[in-house]
């Protein structure tokens, strides 16, 4: 018997039909025949459909049916050939096949037959589609954007329609088969339409690029609303919405020139991923007997988790026993280590990316976890991912406030011992925490603005700066309100410093109307607090700006000005940047790029203070007409400047 | 007339005439004669002499002397010819002769004839010598050596007929030129001979190498003890003693297998530098016009001080006023800052290098505020260098707890910005802290001992981690029982860490006795204690073991055990480095090569805790005896090992 996640190919099939996209009629029809015949008879074939033309010609199909080990595939179709058929060691119910997919094979569907000793024949079909456009075309993020992280069940409630869908009721006992906004550790019903019905919102923001937190399937008992617990690695969780929901979100970002960066998971899934009741191979996942043991009588202590000794891979000195412990041990208890030094997991993975890449023309990935997974492989999916889209972009997570770090992960990285990441960028935890220390301490020789200054100062280290992510706060940490006290000049300040450095840009859903965590400093059902407006009969609506206090109103401009500038900065995207060590409670920051100059001063007094401006005459505005980005204010830079108040000054020549 | 300098060129001479070596007698004979005639025309010559056999074959001279820019110089002498004479364009007092040495010259002396237009002649007598020992022979220091610094005028008084040197008397009223050992600041008369008759208490001890401060004369007003005012870069200062008692010092260490590092200053002079008050050139040290104004009435608001922004050295956003501000601002109002930018100046100080490494016989140089010059020159210094002797080491001073800013400075680092130091060693402020830390945080999953374990992990950065020196503490911080709280096992665990890490080590004298600055932390008169017994009739002598505390007593046996084992502990010079992560207050690192493991554990748990040592089962020592290097106890390494008490346990496999 089928259970509830076995639909999927099917699913898919359907769904496919009506994206957007070159797909001819003929082809839309094959598929609507391949849909009426495609109740077939096996279970489970991942990834459930693939494409021609990709550089990589070879293809290894996860089959899954009772007793297929038994049973041998044959196919008989063009320009595919069957080169090579693995069981597991596990467990009798899982083939692998590999496919040779030649350059000269057409789209099309074709059977792939099983037969066994008995006579038995067990049929499967299987597509092989056309690709909806270059490769080339597959543009990433970079200095340019300015990604909107969502969590996606606290954002928009869209449709409600889909709060406890058919699929996930009968269990109403667990917890996330049932909305309830009162639990911050349970789901509370925002979805994919709900992020679709305000890109208005976001895109008038400023915002160039939407990255939501994982929208797989987490069909887990409690607490997985974040999503990184994915108990199925090629569905679209019916919470959330529909495959072709999360098809059109990207077609429509696309038409407004915006970007979908999709949240990735290599490292780990959901305990209750439907292969964890039946594992292919004795080590799918790393220490798989702790997981026979935690079924059996769940507990955190028989889980090994990992020791997150993530130094470890970098360490010429670490022990095997820390390395292992860091990448083979459990990220947490709930969450299986997935083993990628198995090759059948690494392929897997790796196409189960590009699968998503293709399917639901995607810019980029957010990788999770980054240090965790066999860091060999990591490499191996980066690489192949950048293989088949070299304009691509991948951000890997490293929470790290090292910059040496930071640096390894980057490709191109000159590493004594020689890896390389293929990772196109990482995470500045080091420069994010900077910039909070740089607001929050009072000024001293080594305090306050200087860690700014210093922090950029490392940027000598890094292959590419511009090509890092930079953030105020994300998911997984205080909101920057909180963080900066409540300080709302120093928000600012923050908010102007992250965005005009050269990097990528990211902020977090709420930012823009100073959303905190006060009441629960760092509570992470808290920081992920549902926005206002997103829920029908919320009093307070963040997007038509009723009941936002003048602060929160004041914050959303500010950010509104600050991005639309940014949007459209070349200075800021790729300018040459000069900064001033701190000075009487001051930091100048500049971005240049042909006729444009941004100016950024943080200025941390309290009483007004001038400027002599001889110490920046480098920067060459001598006399010229700069204009204030959000106040619009303009002067002329010249012999000197006063700054009145405790703030953020952003400056820039270009304006009519 | 000549004033108190001017005699140095003879001097130098005279010296040399009986130090050792394989000079002739035909030379030593000849230089008597020269001795004789040596009272030459000339008030300055720079070097005072050179030698045949270097790889470069210039050499320029400096001249100093009334009008001597109206001379022409001329040289008849086989294989030395003048190849460029230069005028300084601040100064008619001086000449810069650039001679050419050609392979084939010979040893030996030859007259510089100056000439005037109006037919005066003046006549230098000029030396070239052989050199001691073939260029491989100046073997540097490494991982094999531990170096003892020493503070000079702080250690002995070994000769307290130098206290208070003729050419030093008549002005009284200068606190240096007298003797006052109840203000922290003055001179306190510790000299060469002190240190001399110290050095079987020094090698006994364990250590292989001896860095005093600087011991080039310090002619300055008042606290220049130090030794980084030099006044004159070509003299021993007479209150530590002679240029052969220096040079006896380096033969004598020598003959003990021991290894002396010169502690040199290329970013300033001291203020009342002999060239101070007639400067050759308009630029020879940065902001001279402050000097001028600084002379007339000295204050500190006229000198611009450097701004101390180290990293605009590697910054690649770093305004030049900045980067101008750190390398050409003056280190102290009182210490001009030289400006290497002036190629005359380049080669007096790259020149001023190789004279003392051949005349001293150094085995290495200590590089003060390396940050602090021209970043370029000081690559073509320790370039110029390591030419000449390609197994000598250099240490530079970066106080900086960045590992990319150590990691930049050593030779052979992939820096992006192409810049290659020549640099063999760089000092480790950073892991100087983190071993602090570790000790003195409790333990948390990011406090405490992981501070070490973090630490350690960034040597993947290094080119070659076992070329950085790590130290306690040493002249300008607080003593590292300070640092530790006078917590006595922490000091212990901190010095055995130090020793065992792969690292150069460096000690300051009396750490091995607990000298402290309790009653005023970080003050450097106190640091800069004076030695117990190096003072006749002081009450208590380290020396000895008189009066000493228990305490005290201790500690010393400790240091010498742990160092002397260290001395001939090949796994500590150039083992295999494996470590583990902190696991309930302890920490284990291993060093291994050949049938010798080091273990070193650090315990911070009060109360007795039993390790597993299944978790340490890859570093090989199951079943194997282990020597307690202390206590000099044995134990049989296999099962559990039980630790009763807090502390550090340095175990090895090497014993009879």
């Amino acid at each position: 018997m089928k259970h509830i996640f076995s639909y999927l190919s099917v699913f898919a099939i359907v769904l496919t039909m009506s994206c957007k996209g070159n797909i001819s009629e003929d082809v839309n029809t094959e598929k609507l025949k391949s849909q009426l015949i495609s109740q077939n008879d096996i279970e489970r074939i991942e990834p459930p459909n693939w494409w021609i033309g990709f550089q990589n010609e070879q293809l290894q199909l996860l089959v899954k049916h009772t007793n297929i080990g038994d049973f041998t595939p044959s196919i008989s179709y063009k320009g595919v050939s069957i080169e090579n058929v693995s069981k597991g060691d596990n467990s009798n119910n899982y083939l692998f096949i590999d496919l040779k997919i030649s350059e000269s094979t057409s789209a099309g569907q074709f059977n792939i037959t099983f037969k066994n000793d008995s006579e038995e024949q067990l049929i499967a079909i299987y597509e092989l589609q056309r690709r909806q456009k270059s490769t080339e075309d597959f543009i990433g993020f970079d200095s340019t954007d300015a990604l909107y992280l969502i969590t996606p069940d606290r954002f928009v409630n869209g449709n409600t329609g889909n709060d406890s869908p058919l699929a996930m009721e009968g269990q109403p006992e667990l917890l996330d088969r049932t909305i309830d906004r009162t639990n911050d550790y349970a789901r509370h019903g925002g979805d994919i339409q709900g992020i679709t019905q305000h890109l208005d919102y976001i895109q008038d923001l400023g915002f160039t690029a939407v990255w939501p937190q994982p929208m797989l399937t987490n069909d887990m008992k409690k607490g997985s609303y974040h999503g990184y617990a994915i108990t199925d690695l090629y569905q679209i969780d019916p919470r959330f919405g529909t495959l072709k929901e999360y098809q059109d979100l990207s077609a429509n970002l696309k038409e407004r020139g915006m970007k979908l960066v999709m949240d990735q998971v290599a490292n780990h899934c959901g305990l209750e991923h439907w292969w964890m009741k039946d594992l292919p191979f004795k080590n799918w996942v790393n220490l798989q007997d702790n997981y026979e043991k935690n079924i059996k009588n769940w507990n955190w202590e028989t889980t090994i988790n990992s020791n997150h000794r993530r130094t470890t891979n970098q360490d010429v000195y670490a022990s095997t026993y820390d390395s292992d412990g860091n990448s083979q041990g459990w990220f947490v208890a709930s969450m299986p280590d997935l083993n990628q030094r198995n090759p059948f997991m690494a392929k897997y993975i790796i196409q189960n990316s590009i699968w998503w890449i293709e399917t639901a023309q995607l810019n980029g990935i957010r990788q999770d976890t980054y240090p965790y997974p066999d860091k060999a492989f990591m490499s191996d999916w980066a690489g192949a991912i950048m293989t088949e889209y070299p304009n691509f972009s991948i951000v890997g997570e490293e929470w790290s406030y090292n910059p040496l770090l930071i640096g390894y992960w980057l490709d191109g990285a000159k590493n004594k011992d020689g890896y390389d990441s293929n990772l196109r960028s990482t995470m500045d935890f080091a420069m994010q925490v900077k910039v909070v220390e740089a607001l929050n301490e009072a000024e001293s020789w080594d305090k306050g603005l200087v860690k700014i200054y210093e922090g950029l100062a490392n940027d000598f280290h890094y292959v590419r700066p511009k090509d890092i992510m930079v953030f105020p706060d994300n998911h997984d940490m205080s909101r920057i309100f909180t963080q900066l006290n409540g300080n709302i000049s120093n928000t600012k300040m923050a908010l102007a410093t992250y965005a005009t450095m050269p990097r990528i840009l990211q902020m977090y859903y709420g930012t823009e109307i100073l959303m905190n965590d006060f009441e629960k400093p760092g509570d992470h059902g808290l920081i992920r607090t549902d926005y206002p407006g997103g829920w029908e009969g919320d009093s307070k609506n963040a997007f038509t700006g009723e009941g936002l206090s003048d602060d929160e109103k004041d914050m959303q401009s500010f950010l509104r000005k600050l991005l639309n500038y940014r949007k459209g900065s070349k200075a800021i995207h790729e300018g040459k940047t000069i900064h001033f060590a701190p000075f009487e409670g001051t930091y100048i920051l500049t971005r240049a790029l042909d006729e444009e100059t941004v100016v950024l001063i943080l200025n941390k007094n309290e009483k007004p203070i001038t400027l002599d401006l001889e110490r920046y005459a480098e920067i060459g505005l001598n006399g010229k007409t700069l204009k204030n980005i959000i106040t619009e204010d303009t002067l002329i830079w010249k012999d000197s400047i006063t700054l009145n108040e405790k703030g953020s000054v952003i400056l820039t020549t270009k304006h009519k």
